[in-house]
């Protein structure tokens, strides 16, 4: 299945993943997609380009509208765009079990969290409570500045892989439906 | 000894981790202010404070011009000049065990370096030939970018402990003028 750097950007906001994983594209499978993101993430990009994605992504509890932006004609911001339609989506949990209180409690959270460590809390949010991102936030803030732009980077290449998936089975729809 | 956030800035270049050390001077002793500093630069400061200490030295076997520059009123101009004085001295025998074809392949190896991780070539210089330095080099550029970072991180604070002690014995010798 072939993927271009736009789609890519959708899945970790990267430009330089985004174009680094596009050369290697079409992949015979989301496995080999994966495993070759994988490689780019891990060993490929730079440290700016793992800011850069972390930059793309709304603070937790606090997903960007999606609406409006898909008549765009620029290619990022429609890559933009289905980037914040899946957060929603990846979200959902959370934003059902949330109730005003621990929401507030998670927005002084995420900004002491990006006080000490410079970028937003990351975390792969795909079925998991309020309560249980809140309680994962407060276990991770006391670690050293290193050692959370690690997990971050991990956590991010968990979104990454959920979003191929996605990619991988909203293109395998279109192109059954144009086999019709 | 009581150090100002300027002498600082001439041993790190961040900003932030300048400001934290400054607040928690006077020190006691070298010793002391080596503590607080690798306590500051390894806990407190964000990735972003490293990549500013990491952009403030030159490309290895690039010494800075610094003359001229002790004129300048601007504070930051005159860290500055500190900092660019302190790494000529440093790369001292780098320098004197230099060829220019030695010379060359450094600048072209710290020109991969840095398009690959996206920051210069860290290392302490003081006391290592350009042969060393280039091997060193060579050795670390396979590395993983965030193995590659924090191992820059490191060089710097080995970096920072030198200029340390080079500012105290400088406050040294001026006081014990003074006292004259």
């Amino acid at each position: 299945m072939e993927f271009g750097e736009e789609d890519l950007l959708a899945c970790c906001g990267s430009t330089r993943f985004a174009h680094e994983l596009a050369k290697a594209s079409p992949f015979s499978s989301l496995h080999e997609a994966i495993a070759l993101a994988r490689d780019v993430w891990f060993n490929k990009v730079d440290v700016h380009a793992w800011l850069q994605a972390f930059s793309a992504h709304p603070q937790i509890g606090h997903s960007p509208p999606s609406s409006s932006s898909s008549s765009s004609s620029s290619s990022s911001s429609s890559a933009h765009s289905t980037s914040a339609q899946w957060s929603k989506g990846e979200q959902s949990t959370a934003l059902a079990t949330a109730t005003s209180s621990s929401l507030q409690e998670l927005s002084e959270w995420n900004a002491r969290y990006k006080e000490k460590f410079g970028f937003v809390f990351l975390i792969c949010a795909s079925g998991r409570s309020t309560d249980e991102i809140l309680s994962e936030l407060k276990k991770r803030y006391p670690n050293r500045p290193i050692v959370e732009f690690e997990i971050a980077a991990e956590e991010q290449m968990k979104i990454t892989e959920l979003r191929l998936a996605k990619l991988f089975s909203t293109k395998a729809k279109v192109s059954s439906k144009d086999d019709q």
